[in-house]
């Protein structure tokens, strides 16, 4: 069944084309839906367009719809052409007319759209509160390890001494700066739509500022034509700011792939959290990284395939809008899934604390060697050259002690400093506003 | 001639391959790696590294060097390696020894770094300058046209009626949200990588926080690997928020060429900025625009295709990242002359004013009407019934007039707020900064 | 419940998030799993590695697998980890010891790959089937308005004359070329990798070249490493014909959007076969093909996707290879009900038929005029000069004749030519010796 | 100056951004416009619309220009806008009105498109040229050093013996399917355009079977819209052909430099062929094999920023589509020089022969142990557990033969029948015709 069946009926290939996989993303939507009314009925009773206990009678149902949802009994009926509709159906039926008039001075376009930044304004805050655990646990590793030395490399070649301490340590730096690239999304996504119509605005006097206020928006945009054009725009830039936790946590996994490897061998995990093969039994596969790397690398292509669906679309809006629900629900469980597993795996991680004697990184200290030479009064120049000449004479006998003091490097890992410049990042993302604003929306009947 | 060259000589076809594309992008990093340098040196004083006169001595020479290349007369050797290497052969050739102390305590990969940290920030500078710019001016026409209609397309369909007004104002305010997006990648450019050698630090006892104030960074990299992991990482930063601005600039484009063409026919420009065919003598191509929107759109791929270079690389330089010039450096370019070129061209639009008379038109205004018809008290199903079965008996008469009054709408754009909002977030760059602390660089002599 | 299991649990959180969303794609590949095992079997018996009776036994099972998975009775138990492992399971239960014999000379790696190249050469022929279909649709409908004269357009703007005949007919051509493409996967997909094992071979004296007749592959991938290799390269390879297809059909849906709009108003569709709004009576949206450009332009990142998830990994299996279902699957589905829906949806096609006498087309006229002064003996810059002084005066008036009489041109359309290529490539497709194969193997008993 | 300029003066900074980077990659196409102004005027008059004098005049000066540019001594000037422009000014010095009717029954549109037609075809044959070498340098190392073993890795753990024979043999193996695609976007990129004009083709009786003949092209693009088309699809056809070839060497580029680094030390290169490192003085970057990977990785982005650039436009030309020049051309000069050098290097190759023997690879031969019992009557399953069960308790020892004989493992590499099936591919691509019908179009005065 279909709201806006007129007089023809929609050919039933048509209907399961355009229908499509909307359906089963559509439920993730259903809370928010409830949301965007509640503030829609509130604002219409505001301006006159809905009688005080017309309005009450709504709330009061959209409430208990609310709790169904949190109680995980909520179902969309399968003749049901989306969440929306059944929201409405669900009031209709209870309350005959009345739940008609929530859909005054509001269009479908305008309800999915602030439904849907809803939805990812919450998904952000989940990512912050996985990226945050993960950030803790690599500190965490980074302090225990500090003093753990692994090879440093260049070009894939033995370079310099490097320490466990640094590698950890260096991946959730990275997490504080890809919080960044999601703040500026959780910016763009944070404003309300609600009023913007099929994207021109209605004639009614509708209170934008009301919904955005009750909704827990940071502010709205203004111009209802740029409203519109939120759709993809929203999607695109939360896509980026994942892309930039994945690019971190994927090239992570890639480190730990190889680390594991029999022939760097700097780490390994209990035996239960990898698996074997059917035809190697010694074998013990880092699967759980190997998914994550790709789970990952597939993330980082999500700003660009959204834009291929919306590049050249001239202004205004477009069905396959609907599409980009595919692209971005799951990959949103995909990253959620692996910043939960990567922290889950860490906390159990075996470290190799002897590596570094291994006489391959023998020519790891040459260039603390040319820098003991400096700093007796070689000029830097002749110091290399001087170590250069050892080494192809076969004369390097390194000294494995590493005296590093300045900020960032081996002894001083900052990782305080790093800590205090996360909590700033996360504090700008103002989720305690929008908490209070929800709880008020929903808890005042 | 290359700096490292020991005892054996690189095969030249290694040598041609390898150098490949960079010096005709390295030119561009020449003031930044000065820059780079006065700071640097500055810091090996503080720290006992150098002599005070030997410091004045090099800086003198320095402070000349970047004279030169502001004013134009500086060029790279046809036989060295890369910028950096030029800069350090014009100070051995005039200071001998003493130039090569510039090198102590720096490896080629944090200096390299630094110079396109420095050079990236510029960038954005002018990249937010020509976005203001472009936001003014639609902002500008915004007003001038806020109450000229056209229609407004949701499924490229004739929906409902929209403004001149709306229609700039929507684009506008979205180089807003693309600024954040900017900002963001601004913050992570801004970071001092200095000191962090290879990537692993160094055993020279740096001071890493004096160079970073006095280059203006906003903060450094503390953590030595992740210094390193910045390459690639700045960059991809950087593309998104160029993406940002591109996306919304190439929709733009896409709408002119639209609505330039004979059937829509809403816009034009003088003879002068559009070019003939060589064979059909009537036409008038916005090439300008086609080409904004097809360097705008080669612009949004840069994420993906830095991420196909870097992704699922180990931890660590790898020589590839030097490509990422080429990828980067054109583009931000294209996007400059893009923004400027727009400006531009927009001062010169003319624009049709009467277009929505035309009786193709006449749906418009079927929306306005089922709105009346609730605020005088019918339904909104049932409004919206009947007004569908005067359309679908051709008994449907328009009047051409539209009363929106709310946030963002026809009869309000809001256009002050979107200012204020612009003027905000430009605020956040603090550019000011940077200026004063590399004024004080190459001004104290 | 695991094979691989020895003694150690693999701790649950590990083993959902490795199993993923495997399963629901893995029920697709049961049919060439079950081919596979027949083939592989066959071979076993011939190299002495089972005895006659042994695969007689296994053979009637399998076939009784097979029998039910057409008759889509087939199951996956939910503890079960894939596709394979259900098959053997069922196997063993029914024939004890027997059954796991199946597995000898074989790894799940080249059981994995070979079941994954049956399927996609499977689905390759479906969208042979398809696009053809569509293909003589289009031809159908460039014959059928051959005459019917349309705007030509360049940069968007009114040039010459063209016509339905040619546009229509120009998509039905490219899909000729569409499917060389195609061809070219299929050529890569169709190699036989069973016997690869983990991509090293084995140390049994396997028979590939028997399992390559019987599963009716074209050639084996000789080189076990590089048959491993396969696995990424095919999906890709598929991605790149798919791609290819999605372009035309994408591009073609943009072209039906614009065109339906009421400022081109060249063609619509009846009203059971587009969709309403919910709150603009009037309107007609293209949903459908909005919603095969969205499917396409998706489809057309997929060999980007993919080329990220693969790119940089050493040579070997890796985990994520896994993933490229969730890539591949899906879309192979929309792509094979975009091509379908297209053609249900232009076998209604409405076509305008007098459009070109309105007077915005006048100017369409000019090249024609040029040209008919250049036969009359004026030369060609001067011919120009003079119609575009003309028009330039306002005194150009159009004679809506048009006599192309060359090749591929309004008043010769070669359909007959361009069918005969479409026959010659999809010749090239040896559909029939596979058919053959396969009954072979099924119907033996 | 331009050919186009009617009256108006086109501004300056609209005439720079419209030409942008075009002029550096047109003088590429020099040959080719020569080329197809001499098919061209050929056919012109056969079908009487030039005289055979003027055709005489006119194809010994194109020849002239032809061995100009085979001389290297042909130039652009600076103030000419595109090479069609530049040739045609030539003519016209030289023999006046006569050079001006080459122009007759041509559009700017189909010129280039021919142009670039002949020079993508030119390039791919460059391209297979070299990839054939590389192939054979392959070929070449796999049989010289097929019984050297290395470890085979699965999930980058050490899994089951390999070989440098299996190495290298899957690479060569890898470039025979790469051909294939290669071949598909021959197959689309060698067919005449020519004729199709602006893409609505032209009212003079155009012999277009005849240009075809001339310039060797295996058929012609029918349909003129079709024809036009091609501009974009053609590059992206040949980016995917490209995109497989730079899969596979950016793919064996990877595992070189995993190779070389000291972990696993399965490699090197003669000390000139890498490069040292400022501050390192023992190291050997493999530079070179890091720049092809990045190379190969960038091209295999290139389909993907094609696609965006021409998504969603409308049929017929737009502007833009000069831009793929600038994403095509240095990709081409990138994916030659990365063959050639790779070829280079490899034919320095230095190989450890022993490598195998160390004690990390012990569990490499659990396989064969399991195979073993397996030929000598242990049920599968119950081999594998007990070998998995003798390394769990330390008992393995490992025997280092391996007896692989099947097709395309260790002891049957079957390089004569993939060196067969190169051949094979490499004849379908029909150079012979191509250069034959090129040699008589320039060499009949």
């Amino acid at each position: 069944m279909k709201l806006w069946e007129k007089e023809t009926k929609v050919a039933d290939i048509v209907e399961r084309f355009t229908v499509g996989r909307d359906l089963e993303y559509d439920i993730h939507l259903a809370p928010f839906d409830v949301l965007g009314s509640l503030a829609h009925t509130e604002m219409l009773a505001s301006i006159g367009l809905l009688e005080a206990d017309e309005k009450e009678t709504i709330h009061r149902e959209l409430k208990a719809i609310y709790k169904s949802i949190e109680a995980g009994e909520f179902e969309m009926r399968p003749d049901v052409e989306d969440i929306h509709s059944q929201v409405e159906i669900m009031l209709t039926e209870k309350l005959g007319d009345v739940g008609k008039k929530i859909h005054s001075g509001r269009s479908r376009n305008d309800q999915v759209l602030v439904d849907l930044k809803l939805f990812m304004r919450a998904e952000i805050q989940e990512l912050v509160v996985l990226t945050e655990k993960l950030f803790q646990r690599m500190s965490g590793l980074s302090e225990k390890y500090q003093s753990v030395l692994i090879p440093g490399y260049t070009h894939m070649q033995v370079a310099m001494p490097s320490s466990f301490g640094l590698w950890f340590g260096a991946y959730a730096e990275g997490l504080v700066d890809d919080l960044r690239m999601l703040k500026a999304a959780y910016e763009i996504v944070n404003k309300n739509p609600l009023g913007s119509g099929a994207g021109f605005g209605s004639s009614f006097p509708l209170d934008r500022k009301l919904t955005t206020e009750l909704l827990g928006f940071d502010g709205l945009n203004y111009n209802v034509v740029y409203a519109m054009m939120g759709r993809g725009k929203a999607e695109k830039s939360l896509a980026m700011g994942m892309s930039a936790i994945a690019a971190t946590l994927g090239k992570f996994s890639m480190d730990v792939c190889l680390y594991m490897g029999q022939d760097y061998g700097f780490l390994t995990f209990p035996d239960e959290l990898t698996t074997g093969s059917s035809i190697m039994p010694h074998k013990k596969n880092p699967d759980v990284f190997e998914l994550i790397r790709g789970k990952c690398n597939r993330i980082q292509t999500l700003p660009n395939d959204i834009a291929m669906v919306i590049s050249n679309l001239p202004v205004g809006y477009h069905r396959e809008m609907q599409l980009l629900k595919e692209l971005i629900f799951p990959a949103l469980e995909d990253l959620k899934q692996s910043l939960y597993v990567a922290e889950f795996m860490l906390e159990q991680i075996i470290i190799k604390e002897d590596l570094i004697e291994q006489p391959k990184y023998n020519y790891l200290f040459t260039v603390e060697e040319v820098n003991r030479l400096v700093l007796s009064g070689v000029p830097f120049r002749d110091a290399y050259k001087q170590v250069g000449l050892a080494v192809e004479r076969g004369e390097f006998t390194p000294e494995r002690t590493v005296n590093h003091t300045h900020a960032g490097s081996i002894g001083q890992l900052n990782l305080e400093e790093i800590a205090t410049e996360m909590k700033s990042v996360i504090a700008q993302f103002n989720f305690d506003k929008v908490e209070k604003a929800l709880k008020s929306l929903v808890g005042n009947s």
